[in-house]
């Protein structure tokens, strides 16, 4: 586990937000916990994984976090992924993906960053939400970690960059999936998005795919997103 | 429109159920009307197409039926198809589907049912269910009907038996769509399916596909298609 730092918790509308910052092999991950004011002990918790050129707070995650927090009592957390936010070092988004190491490492901040979460809150139950780049880290993440028992992916296939490491571990993703695709998807290939989604082992899987481009996800589907990893963390 | 009769009605925990009949072109459809007892006036209409080898008051159309009314006030009918249930010759399915006007047939069935169901009952907005066989009529039906605001479809494909029909007709389905596949349908061949979908012209569609053969919807997905069509004729 790395060294962890929390920040001042502020509040908006019944949701508690506290930024962290962990050490870990030398890399400084920073991090955001968001929260129900009112929530139990021991809340469940969902990994929110941003996508490319996003951080750790962009609009939709802050969303996210915002609706799990009031509508279904559940934490949450993102870290900067690398490359990205806090963590921008103006290295181009290949150039940081192309790394021999980065997926390791990448894999290491989460868990580094879950255990810290884990050790604070001790949450019921756990899941992980990531499309796109989210998934580029949440398929490596949701194989390496067991404590996710849900996963809400997609927006990604097996590509130039990431087929090696993300063909490898899919099959070693086995908990309930739900995998969006953006059917006339400009910059994810449709059928390795199918391939991606085929290679999961998970017995409980479905794909949604939707019409439209990468960024055109129907606010409904993004809504219910958030419905579908309650039902199973809330249970 | 054709004529009808109509049989006595039953009630089962507050739904209604009357048999109904229709003579049109020489042919006899018998089918179905199920409503909530409390229902609204011009309460919102499905048709619910049955697949292959069931018939209009096989398990699952009944138990759609059951929770449409009961869930959401929304009343359905269903008819038996071309060569099933009230209406089997002993004639087998690939030559029943295989006759030139068939198509033109079953559509016009399902017009002057919905025609003299309408009459009675002027519900205030109609949808389409049907799976599987319930595709093969679901298609032509949405695309001759401009009534129909909203359909569930799946488990077809572009096939040897239907391909030309449907082929023609998807691109003239517009409404709001929920398109279900399974991954491994040993009936339908996957890319089929999804070239199905593709086709339909719908600005709103969604795709789910979960692992598992033709018949092993999940239950969860199963009853999901209620609340789909109850989204968008209940609004």
């Amino acid at each position: 586990m790395g060294t962890m730092q929390w920040a001042e918790t502020t509040e908006s509308r019944g949701v508690l937000e506290q930024g962290f910052r962990i050490e870990l092999e030398g890399r400084d991950v920073p991090g955001i916990l968001w929260r129900a004011e009112d929530a139990a002990e021991s809340a469940p918790l969902v990994l929110i994984g941003h996508g490319g050129t996003q951080h750790k707070r962009s609009g939709y995650v802050l969303s996210l976090a915002r609706m799990l927090a009031r509508h279904h009592g559940i934490a949450s957390f993102a870290i900067d992924g690398p490359g990205h936010g806090e963590r921008s070092t103006g290295e181009d988004f290949e150039t940081t993906w192309a790394r021999d190491s980065i997926y390791d490492e990448m894999v290491a901040d989460w868990r580094a960053a879950l255990d810290a979460v884990v050790a604070e809150q001790a949450p019921s139950s756990i899941g992980y939400w990531g499309l796109s780049m989210g998934t580029m880290m949440g398929v490596p993440v949701v194989a390496a970690e067991p404590r996710i028992q849900v996963a809400l992916l997609g927006l990604m296939g097996f590509g130039r960059l990431n087929g090696d490491r993300l063909r490898a571990d899919a099959p070693r993703v086995s908990c309930p999936v739900r995998f969006l695709l953006q059917w006339d998807d400009e910059l994810i290939d449709r059928q390795g998005g199918l391939d991606l989604f085929a290679a999961l082992s998970s017995e409980v899987k479905s794909l949604h795919a939707n019409p439209g481009r990468h960024s055109a996800v129907p606010p409904q589907e993004f809504r219910d997103t958030v419905g579908f990893l309650a039902a199973y963390l809330t249970a």
